[in-house]
């Protein structure tokens, strides 16, 4: 794919900038013909890959199955749940026809007004009314609970104003949907799934996250307890990577599923559902990545380890090659994903641009002379750091430091974050804080108002009321009325 | 989920309702609340993501990334190549709207007729359009050149007669869409995938195909050929599995996708599309399965080995489960999925009905006999037979009927298929024969306007032009002029 090595965008000059140009230019996606609508690239896609498999394993792991519902919701439904039509409403695309035909005029093909939809069919933005409306089948008594299903798919909102991987018209994602006999195991569930989620960011994503409860305002439209993982980014502000809701009844009352319980009355089911999408791509590449580029944490990165020969002649790249194929093989017998690029139409000092810009973590140059010194440049992505390294043993040294990059960009991102946690006690702290970026711990009085109004004067949302925080009550920053526990207030994406 | 054992409608009392009482009674798929779209469920998800998985690996080692594209179409999009647009505008789903709104007379959600697209969109049928709307920016020199991308997703086409994985408006596949430099490469990639799926479909699924070229009134909107893989049912149609398109130059032409090739020379791209969707379900499902249920190939099961312990107290429980630990350990250490079903609250004999219903390949039963004589039950789902196997080298005597199996249904379904193909020389012949069911091979003008009269007179397709068919010479059954070859007619689903 045509492509020409430009600077990035510092990040300093311009961070927002720097964001866009990074996923264009590291080959990650780029918009499409539709409005709000992106390209997933290759390159991007297969480290979406790596999430969902990883993911995956961890929702098969904790007992759940994967299943698939329709594409399109009756418009109805969506009216079943107050809350959820409020919530959603507004960004629906909407299909009304099910046939084009050939204008009369000749001027191609035009919407044919024969085929209207007697109901209007709407593109899912989320599935609870599909799935609460099929659950209604299958669930006569406690014997079929609980059910654990999770699903795969594309969904759509229309976002007036988008970004790639951020927020986009359609986005990828998995949406877990559980029933279950009792209140008490709903909620385990809705905080198992959190716990799932803040596992695979901070062990794969290398991203630390604050666990919390949303705000009543900032809750998923139909749930009773909305529970977030937060991550900060590089500018400061906060990035909500995944949700997991405690919905209650309300969806088993909207689509009437009752069961009989133990007791042999008939009761209406608990529920839950949770999900992360495309967004954590946006996560990942803000948290690590640096003005050469995107820095990809090793247990996510497509190419763990790029190998690139520097030769003057065919003489000298066979006796290369003839040594890097030994590396190959014994790196791949460690199950660590490494390329060797002996292509002869690009120097190396492109190609070593270019891995750097993709976010390689390790790469490794062979020349010549390292043949006859027994040596290997080993230059590790997240620091830039190169050394001068010998060949025997390399294929352990590699995947040491492979661990090793790992284990230093979490380290990294959450002092980072750490250092940009603060507490404000005034309003006129806070106002400042917020304005300097990061997460802010402030009193609030718990009311939406409050919540609200503040918002409306320093861009700053209540990201969540951390699960692990402090309890100690102190006065509201905004009306000095009382408050029960310390909140995390952010500017966010 | 509640279920009742029911009986299966009988294959030769009604075959098509057998079909249907099989998806719904194995938990395979049910209807939705959306016209023609279906939900699969887990049991049937989880034999579809056995196929993803295997398929994905074979397109990856045979060069290829995947990527997401959008799932919205501009409407002028697909007007831009003519036969594009003639095979897909009637099935069209269009998104009109983007918002919805309260009524006024408070009686729920309505369209928001302000929130009218200038242009409408489609849901992808198929995407060569929005892709090759792409390709046209990633390719400017040979140098980009071959571009080899898949990508999993949804699809939707309003189907006016839908039946469940066979043919449904939404439906999940592949779609692979290539990009070449020459001709050459181009027909030789849509061959090279045609033997991915023939390979995919008679290893794994255990499928036998014939490999050939479609008519012209067959072929894909757009191609200028389309390569089949054909199966044939238990009831003689055949049933097009996978199709590899060459598509020319023409989505080039259409987007204006040119090159720069070696000899500096400005030239349109050439391409092709290949796809196999969910309906390899429904082949799964009708060549294999019987009157007691699903019959699967052990490479596709998700469950390969059940375990069902006979006991008449718990202590007996105990020491079943206790022998049957090693065994677990045992098989799932060489990669067998096995379930140890000591659920209390079904008897063995609903076991034995549920687990031959859901195709699992290899039944173990042990009971305290079993454990004094160091005996075990083993029950091959393909022949139902049952024999007492000694407990000393059980795993891997499963381990090598789970492979004998395999093959044995490959067998069976090629015998099957092999006695039900025949020859016709005359048209009363083909028309007997057509009626008693299978594949015909036949000799054929050439002509679509013969083509459509044998469907019109007798519901005969032309399957396809088979690749290794002879190509002895002879006279068309129903026009009598000259024919180069003879091709396969079938009825077909």
């Amino acid at each position: 794919m045509a492509k020409e090595l430009k600077e990035l965008t510092k990040r300093s000059e311009n961070y927002s900038q720097w964001y866009n140009d990074l996923v264009v230019k590291a080959d990650l996606a780029e918009q499409s013909a539709v409005r709000g609508c992106m390209v997933i690239k290759p390159y991007g896609y297969a480290i979406w890959e790596k999430m969902q498999r990883e993911l995956d394993n961890m929702f098969k792991a904790t007992g759940h199955v994967n299943a698939y519902f329709p594409l399109l919701i009756p418009k109805s439904f969506l009216s079943r749940e107050a809350e959820h039509v409020e919530g959603f409403a507004k960004e629906c695309a909407v299909v009304t026809h099910y046939r084009l035909k050939n204008a009369e005029d000749g001027s191609g093909v035009v919407v044919d007004p024969a085929a209207r939809l007697e109901e209007e069919l709407i593109i899912r933005p989320t599935s609870e009314t599909i799935i609460w409306n099929t659950y209604k089948n299958w669930i006569k008594s406690y014997r079929d609970l609980p059910i654990l299903c999770n699903q795969w798919a594309n969904v759509f909102r229309w976002e007036m104003r988008t970004r790639m991987f951020l927020r986009t018209a359609e986005f990828l994602w998995q949406e877990g949907h559980t029933a279950h006999a009792t209140k008490e195991e709903a909620l385990a569930e809705a905080r198992k799934m959190l716990d799932v989620y803040a596992d695979f960011a901070e062990r794969f994503m290398a991203v630390p996250v604050v666990k919390g409860v949303k705000t009543a305002n900032e809750r998923f439209a139909g749930a009773l307890d909305t529970f977030t993982i937060e991550a900060m980014m590089q500018d400061g502000k906060a990035l909500q990577a995944g949700t997991s809701h405690f919905l209650g009844q309300n969806f088993a009352k909207a689509f009437d599923v009752k069961f009989i319980n133990k007791e042999n009355q008939l009761e209406y089911v608990w529920a839950t559902s949770w999900g992360v999408s495309t967004r954590l791509m946006g996560a990942l590449i803000m948290t690590h990545s640096d003005d050469n580029g995107l820095v990809l944490p090793p247990n996510l990165a497509p190419i763990q380890v790029v190998i690139v020969p520097i030769y003057k002649n065919m003489d000298q790249l066979a006796e290369v090659s003839a040594k890097v194929d030994g590396i190959v093989e014994g790196l791949k017998a460690k199950g660590i994903s490494v390329k060797y690029d002996d292509a002869d139409n690009k120097r190396p000092g492109f190609k070593f641009a270019d891995y750097e810009l993709k976010g390689v973590p390790v790469r490794l140059a062979i020349g010549a002379r390292d043949l006859e010194n027994g040596t290997v440049e080993v230059m590790r992505r997240d620091t830039l750091e190169k050394s001068v390294e010998s060949l025997d043993g390399i294929v352990e040294r590699v995947a040491d430091l492979l661990k090793e990059i790992q284990e230093n960009i979490y380290t990294k991102a959450r002092t980072f974050r750490d250092a940009h946690i603060s507490v404000a006690d005034s309003y006129e702290e806070f106002k400042e804080k917020i304005e300097a970026g990061g997460f802010v711990l402030a009193h609030w009085d718990g009311t939406t108002e409050t919540e609200v109004r503040v918002k409306e004067e320093t861009k700053a949302t209540i990201r969540c009321i951390p699960l692990d925080g402090s309890d100690e009550p102190g006065t509201c920053i905004f009306t000095g009325k009382p408050s029960a526990r310390r909140v995390i207030f952010a500017r966010n994406y």
